[in-house]
Parts: structure tokens; sequence; C-alpha cells
């Protein structure tokens, strides 16, 4: 397949890469370091060029997008008209300190809650199914569910870690009260796969390391 | 620890049974099933008893807040102070049908992007880390690292799932562009946690079933 690439920094190049590996001809474009372009022309050998976003969607049967968000209108505007192409977008919207996401997301569930119960030291957790959980075991293949929690009082915090301990879940600090705003479109997305996708309730996530 | 558990739905009474049976006290309050309740508070035995959400809040050191997005007003009202109270809220903000979430969630890069562009067939993945994926090998701890994916176009997503196999991802089809609103915080969880965590780069999610 022929793959244009549009913004060839760390995850264009990385992903172009392997895509060149695997037999696809690759030409990247918009990158801001010619070094790591170099190498990236230099790795993918006869199956890599480099060219301008407007080459790259003219060459792409696919265009990858990978630029931060702060430069999405640049590029498309480089890019020009991508009359039907499938236009694969790795792009995530966040904020140039990678503190939150730029658009989207506005609050959640526990902070409204933390809102109405100013009093109450709030963590949330949104363990997984209950159907999961009203299982005999909550192990899925053999395998622990991750289960992310945040808050912002330490204490409060480490007994809610407990407590999904002796649910026999893996649990993960995600940090302040405010990941709640990546933590609930996590439990969603869990939700929509079980409900929406067909998948069923029996799932699960775990956060791999290695 | 004695546990208040405020919402004795699916989710409340599943997870007060098995703190029961690791030797907590659960005190169960503000069911919309009484079947349900009877089934918790026999499965619970000696550490289980009923209540109002008030007495839930007197009783427990941790108030388990378990109810639909839609009755937490009530169930707060109910369950009255809360003062510097330990409360785990598991609540996700679903909309009553499960299409989305009710409040956070307006808009995400890729309908932006898709708005931008709109002759392009957009299909939004965001794979893991690219030092996960600029190494050798793209598994951690010998395990693949699933990558959820999502569009408007059948052709398209097919093509792009591709794309992810050639990574090394498990592509998870996961519904339309709007998916885009869980999958972006999803990847905002995974940056969070491994900049200001301190997990480090080399994280990734595999969903799990079983």
């Amino acid at each position: 397949m022929r793959i244009g690439v549009i913004g060839a920094g760390n995850m264009g190049t990385a992903m172009g890469t392997i895509w060149a590996a695997k037999g696809h001809q690759i030409l990247f474009s918009f990158t801001n370091g010619s070094m790591r372009l170099q190498k990236a022309l230099a790795a993918a050998g006869v199956n890599g060029r480099s060219g301008t976003p407007a080459e790259a969607v003219a060459f792409g049967e696919v265009v990858l997008l990978a630029v931060p968000w702060a430069a999405v209108g640049e590029a498309l505007k480089a890019a020009g008209l991508l009359k039907s192409k499938v236009l694969f977008s790795c792009v995530n919207c966040l904020k140039p300190d990678f503190s939150g996401l730029a658009v989207g997301t506005t609050t959640s569930a526990a902070e409204e809650i933390a809102r109405a119960a100013p009093d109450a030291r709030v963590v949330e957790a949104l363990p997984p199914m209950a159907e999961v959980l009203a299982a005999a075991h909550h192990r899925l293949a053999g395998q622990q569910i991750s289960t992310f929690y945040c808050g912002d009082d330490a204490e409060a915090k480490a007994i809610v870690a407990g407590m999904l301990r002796d649910l026999d879940l893996e649990p993960i600090d995600a940090g302040p009260l405010t990941s709640a705003r990546y933590i609930e479109p996590n439990g969603m997305l869990q939700v929509q796969l079980a409900y929406r996708m067909g998948l069923g309730s029996r799932i699960g996530i775990k956060l791999l390391r290695g």
C-alpha cells in the first residue's frame, strides 16, 4: 500500500518505518526535525521517500495525520483537498504541556459530585462491569483487571485502592480528581464495546508495562 | 472496615457482597429493587445490614456511591452531610440509554479534523507511545497492545485496522467517529500515567475478554 505521512515526528516516523519494513511505500512530509526524517528515510530504504503534504496526499492511498494538535490547521491546509481519501488520524488534542486535552473534556461526574458534596473526600474509581464483579472470579482470561482511581486526598485514595484490591482488581493511581475526565470516557468506551459493538459485558482493561 | 453503600443496584450489591466476604461490615441503602437487596443481605450474612442513605453515612468509614447519574442529586440529598467522609464514587455519567456521557465530553480532535477536512474519510486510532513503536518489538511483557479505532466509513476502518495489525497492535473497533470522545481521553490517561504519575512511556492498554 502507498501511505502518505503528514507529520514526520516521533510517531509518524516510528509508524512509517515499521510499515516500510512490512513492504508498504511511504512518503514522509511535514517534519519539524530533518535529522529524524533522514533517519526514517534511511530505515525505510527503497520504500521511503519525502515530499510535501500535498505530495503525500497525491501519493498515498491512505494519509496518516500525525501532527501535534496545534499544527492540525496548518497541516490540513498544506495537504489540500483530500477527496474521499482515507485519513488515518492519530492526533490527540493534548495541550502543549501534556496537562490535559485542549478540546472535548470540560468536567466529569466526579468533579460534579465533589462540588455537590464539598465536605466529602471524593475518590473515583470505575470498576469493571457488574456482571464481572458478580461472577465467582473477577479475572478475565486469567488476568487481573486494572482499575484507575483518582482523587485529591492521599489518605482517601489509599483506602479506596485497598478496597479495589479486595475486589481482586489492580488499582492504578491516575492522579488528581480531574483525571476523572479521562477515566469516565474510558468507562464509557467499555460500555460502548460491550453493548453497542457486541463484545458483551465480560470485558475489562489491563494496563501493560514492560 | 465499615462501608456504607448508597445505591444497592447491580454494582453496589456486587461490590458490597465481595467486601462482606472479605470481612468488611456493609450497610446497604438506596435500592431500586428489594429482591436484589434481599439477595445481597443474604450473601453478606452477619456482615450485612440495610438502612437509609443517612444511616449509611453515619455507619461507614467509607461511603460507596453507586447510583445512576440521574439519581446522584437525590442520593446526596438523602445522604446529608458527609463531613470529611471518604466518598468512593463509582458513578459514571452515562446517558440513560448508554449512548454517551451526559456531561464532560462535547467533541474530539477527530470530529474537529473531520469538520476541517469534510472530503476525507477520517478514521482515528491512537497507537501506544512512540517510544513503544520505535522499539524493536511492540509488545509489553509479551502481550499485544490493544488499539481502539473509530470512524464512519467501514472500508476506511478496515484499511486502518490492517495498518494497526502491521504494527503488531490488536485493533479494536470502537464504533463511529464520535467514539473519539472516549478514545482521546483514554490516550490522555496514558500520557498522564507515563509522565505525571511516573510510570514512564513503556505502557499500553490491553482489552481483556473472557
